[in-house]
């Protein structure tokens, strides 16, 4: 267009690289500062061990939050070469609200289906397909798998956190660590793995996210509790040229010789996409000689060694091709190849405390948690971990919530869903290492654990226990008949996705990507039917205005749903003039219906629920309870620092 | 999982940067490699001048595809204050083609409504709401558009050449070129703002998208045609308070007083979201004193500057509060604004030739074509331009095509559609212009002008005219009664997107996201029902074994659709061997049963097109056409060059 006049502000000439969400509100003293992060003395609000899914999670998640920490890492290279392939449909949605989804799904394969093979009867082929399903069976924003490199997973989370401004300490190897006392009381032993240079830093909270063989539980004095198996396992990488006709699916396969589960894998070059195969190994195991029924300790670990030697790549891939018969499999490009042992066990406690009672020292991830890899399990609970961990370690250092209040709760409800994981692993990892037949094991019954697994698998089904931040109530306008996996807001559980159309510019939404990803509560009004009702729009005038001014500016954040069929039939001025002024883009329509029934909701009563920061319901309660003094209030009040509060930290 | 034995590939622990498409193969001679690529006598194979959305866009394609390009911008900073904010569908689907959607709408704004407001009646507020429509009413991949600054959509696309290796030299001023004939036979004066060290280098083509008042068209002799009106409007960027109800939807309002275009735009800083307003300016034309009626083209021109001179910022606010009476308008913060004066004009030529008659100046975007902003069409016809002519300058670079076969359609194509531009524009902007009841103005023509331009202004509508790249036959498999806009496979349109279920892993696919984006063509057949037939088997085998052969490899990639409801009821061994060999991923099952439906294509019969590399359909045939020397062949024979052919260039 021909301009004659123009002018512009400077700050628009500066507004390149896209917008980063704000940090928390601070209200405790400010982060130490550090000329040099890693001198001796140097102080940390948190010290990471560790650079893995659960760790590198962990350090963005703080980042964004705005507190000071060290993420340290052994190896010296920025590869992970990862073992974990699969992103589970509850870690999609929480990487889409970090705005990391669309990467992932650039890079990563999704896998929407399984194909049950089973060994052919008379006169059909060794294998014969008995059945395809979905793979994802509850509803979920992302109804599949995404299956990529652990390693590729932890780059893309990687470069994030630098955009927030922290980086990686790798070639850094953690020593030990001691209680000390004072404003930093944990001093972390640290050494430089290039120079050999050894010197310590002090830090209000450790965490431990590394690995199974964690020095950080080792020197907290946790032991893992839980059993090895008999079942020897081969798993390989790899670019396959073949004939069977559902590679590109996720499959179990159960032949006369083994069982594999084959997992279609992303793209590694221009048209070359992997496979992962997990195979059983014939004739590792002898029914005469195995660790369960060997004479000593001693005995066992020999046994078990001399198996594992037994253990190659081309014995692999001739197990695979012999399962696989009559397909061909050929072996274009191996990518990657281990051995392992089945075995479950749970550390007996996530965080240990100092002399003052505080929890000072956390471990998270493998260091928690061992379980077989067939269920895709081990890289999303290990950064659910940290997504748990996360926003209370923020909310307790910048003294957004009352002392102490929130931290306790980590291992209460993640060691809960550690032993939750074990259970199924080895429901599943069982049969699956089993044989047709054997045991009375049926197709139907592998099937069962299977499809009943999927609330756990996909991480959508888990639920925490009553706590100060979950509290469980009998709600009477929801549907308490519903199962929840599938509907229902239930106290514990994740929100689940709902379409909504957004009454501000009337655009159809996912309600997940509305909601705020900065760390805020949430408090969810699914309004009645009759919303022009005084004492309802008493209720919302109190959420608008009165509530949000109680607690930390901005910390908590009202949302609205009303249940008419288009927003045509609202107007903002059916509202207290504060939603529209402060609140303008958090009124939304369930115009579909979808979401009172998803939800459960009765439409002549409505609803109210506080949302976590980390998207799980902390409580669900009849509309009456959003007053002063009500159940609202003292749940918020009791997790939240009152604001004009000061931090004593 | 505890593993015991682990080996991975060198390759694995490389893989984190996420994979880049290849280029397209070159079978000419090698780029030119230059030591210092502004150095004096530097050779080229592209010189772009100028770098906002167009010069961007093509700097881009080419370095995808592998073509050695130097893109030169005058401003030395990074930022362009871009006035243009609007990303229409078309090219929405292309920047996602290109893997740039998802940070394109994590930045902008998605407008899906439209409101239209007009004066009200007796006893009504001055301005009341007559419609609200949706923005988009044509099938698309996305029915909004997206606001975002001109300046953030360019840094996006930049950022993405400088992975593929190329980038902006800036502080580069185009003085002049010369034709100079041999292998680089444009020589190409440049200067250096900074040190005013002037040097020249040598192209093979230039390329001029250096705006309006462009130096390169200048340098061509080519004029730009048409007319200014006396229509005076102010236009403002700015952070709103107000109770207007629909300020975040687009608004067309029509008051007593003047017109106004509100346009919701993306968030500037945390929940600061910008509002454009285009304001016409009342009191700045006087009828007794227009430049239509002055006596001299003198008179006319003093006039024009002496009205310019009266729109100020405080002015434009002014009659925005003056138009949006009865409701509040507060400013809360100005972060742009400009006035202008309507007038709309086409360059009479797109290209010129050299001696030897060969294309080898080309001009893009504003530099071919100017008109009002109000339709958000400047940034995306001007993208498209340089969409249409990249992979024509590729394939000729890279030997691909026949000698001097492709650049001519360029002119061809976008000077047509330029002028549909103007057309509209004119419609569009003058009924804008008008106040309701002036010349008999109505609200249904001002609603049926925004209607009926939807097609072409959504950029889904536009259709290239019958060419060599563009075969128009009667296909008698197709449903010739079908509106084009709304579906049809139509020769010289975009493809539609349909929702498609992939045969291999049977994941539910936008037919868009798994169409190369590496500039290959597509041969596109929607198979009849009965395919098991030997002669559809025959096609199939030619499709899948023989034709790939005849061209460069890797240059054709064919996509074959199958009617039934269910991935179920197909298996691979009712297909050639070739395609699951060799085309895995390119069979889909047209489940919903849409994509017939949309494309208007007889299930009975099948049908066979042509993909061009920018997706729009050079030719639809019955299936009978897919054979040797048929049709489909000779099409491609027309535009591709034969494999093993040593290119002259």
């Amino acid at each position: 267009m021909p301009v004659f006049t123009e002018e512009s502000s400077p700050e628009m000439l500066q507004r390149a690289a896209g917008l980063k969400k704000p940090p928390l509100p601070r209200v405790s003293s400010p982060a130490p500062v550090n000329v040099d992060r890693t001198a001796d003395g140097a102080k940390h609000e948190v010290v990471i061990i560790g650079t893995g899914p659960a760790g590198i999670m962990l350090s963005l998640m703080l980042a964004r939050y705005g507190v000071s920490c060290l993420p340290v890492e052994k190896v010296t290279s920025m590869i992970i070469p990862g073992q974990a392939d699969g992103l589970q449909p509850r870690t999609l949605e929480v990487l889409r609200t970090l705005g990391l989804s669309e990467e992932v799904f650039s890079q990563g394969f999704p896998n929407h289906r399984m194909a049950f093979w089973n060994p052919g009867g008379p006169g059909e082929p060794r294998i014969v397909r008995t059945a395809v399903t979905d793979d994802v069976t509850v509803p979920t924003r992302y109804p599949h798998k995404v299956l990529l490199a652990a390693g590729r997973v932890v780059n893309i989370l990687e470069r994030q956190m630098n955009k927030y401004g922290n980086e990686v300490e790798r070639g850094t190897e953690f020593l030990k660590y001691e209680f000390v006392g004072g404003e930093f009381p944990v001093r972390v032993f640290l050494r430089d793995v290039v120079t050999g240079r050894e010197y310590s830093v002090f830090t209000k909270y450790l965490v431990g996210a590394d690995g199974a063989h964690s020095k950080v539980r080792e020197q907290m004095g946790v032991k893992l509790q839980g059993e090895s198996t008999d079942y020897i396992w081969g798993v390989v990488d790899a670019v396959l040229k073949t004939d069977f006709p559902d590679i590109r699916k996720r499959c179990a396969i159960h032949s006369d010789a083994a069982s594999i589960m084959a997992i279609p894998r992303e793209m590694i070059e221009d048209q070359q996409y992997m496979t992962r195969l997990y195979t059983q190994l014939e004739d590792v195991v002898d029914a005469t000689s195995t660790v369960a029924n060997a004479a000593s300790e001693q005995e066992a670990k020999a046994r078990a060694r001399e198996r594992r030697q037994r253990v190659t790549l081309p014995r692999i891939l001739d197990q695979v091709k012999k399962t696989m018969a009559p397909y061909d499999v050929e072996v274009v490009k191996v990518d990657w190849w281990a051995a392992y042992q089945i075995g479950q066990r749970v550390a007996t406690k996530f965080a240990v405390q100092d002399s003052e009672g505080a929890d000072r020292v956390f471990i998270m991830g493998d260091a928690c948690h061992t379980h077989s890899p067939k269920a895709g399990q081990g890289m999303n609970v290990s950064m659910m971990d940290a997504f748990n961990l996360g926003w209370k370690l923020a909310f307790e250092l910048l003294g957004l919530a009352p002392k102490g209040s929130l931290l306790p709760t980590y291992e209460f409800e993640r060691r809960d869903i550690a032993e939750q994981l074990i259970a199924f692993d080895n429901a599943f990892a069982s049969k699956f290492s089993q044989k047709m037949g054997d045991d009375g094991l049926s197709h139907e019954d592998f099937f069962k654990v299977f499809h009943t697994g999927c609330g756990f698998t996909s991480g959508c089904g888990i639920e925490y226990e009553q706590s100060s931040l979950v509290e469980k109530t009998l709600v009477k306008a929801l549907d308490n008949s519903l199962n929840p996996d599938f509907g229902l807001l239930r106290s514990g559980r994740r929100l689940i996705n709902i379409p909504v159309r957004r009454f501000s510019d009337d655009a159809p939404c996912e309600f997940h990507d509305v909601l705020p990803a900065s760390g805020h509560y949430v408090v969810l009004v699914l309004l009645p039917k009759l919303f022009k009702d005084p004492r309802v729009q008493q209720q919302l005038t109190y959420l608008t205005s009165t509530l949000p001014q109680k607690f930390a500016r901005g910390i908590l954040e009202p949302f609205i749903i009303h249940p008419l069929r288009s927003n045509d039939d609202v107007e903002w001025n059916m509202f207290p003039k504060a939603l529209k002024e402060d609140w303008e883009w958090n009124l939304l329509g369930d115009v579909s219906g979808q979401g009172y029934e998803t939800f459960g909701v009765d439409r002549d009563a409505g609803v109210v629920a506080v949302l976590r920061p980390d998207g799980v319901l902390g409580g669900v309660w009849d509309i009456d309870e959003l007053a002063p003094k009500r159940r609202v209030e003292s749940y918020l009040a009791a997790n939240l620092s009152a604001r004009g509060t000061k931090s004593l930290l």
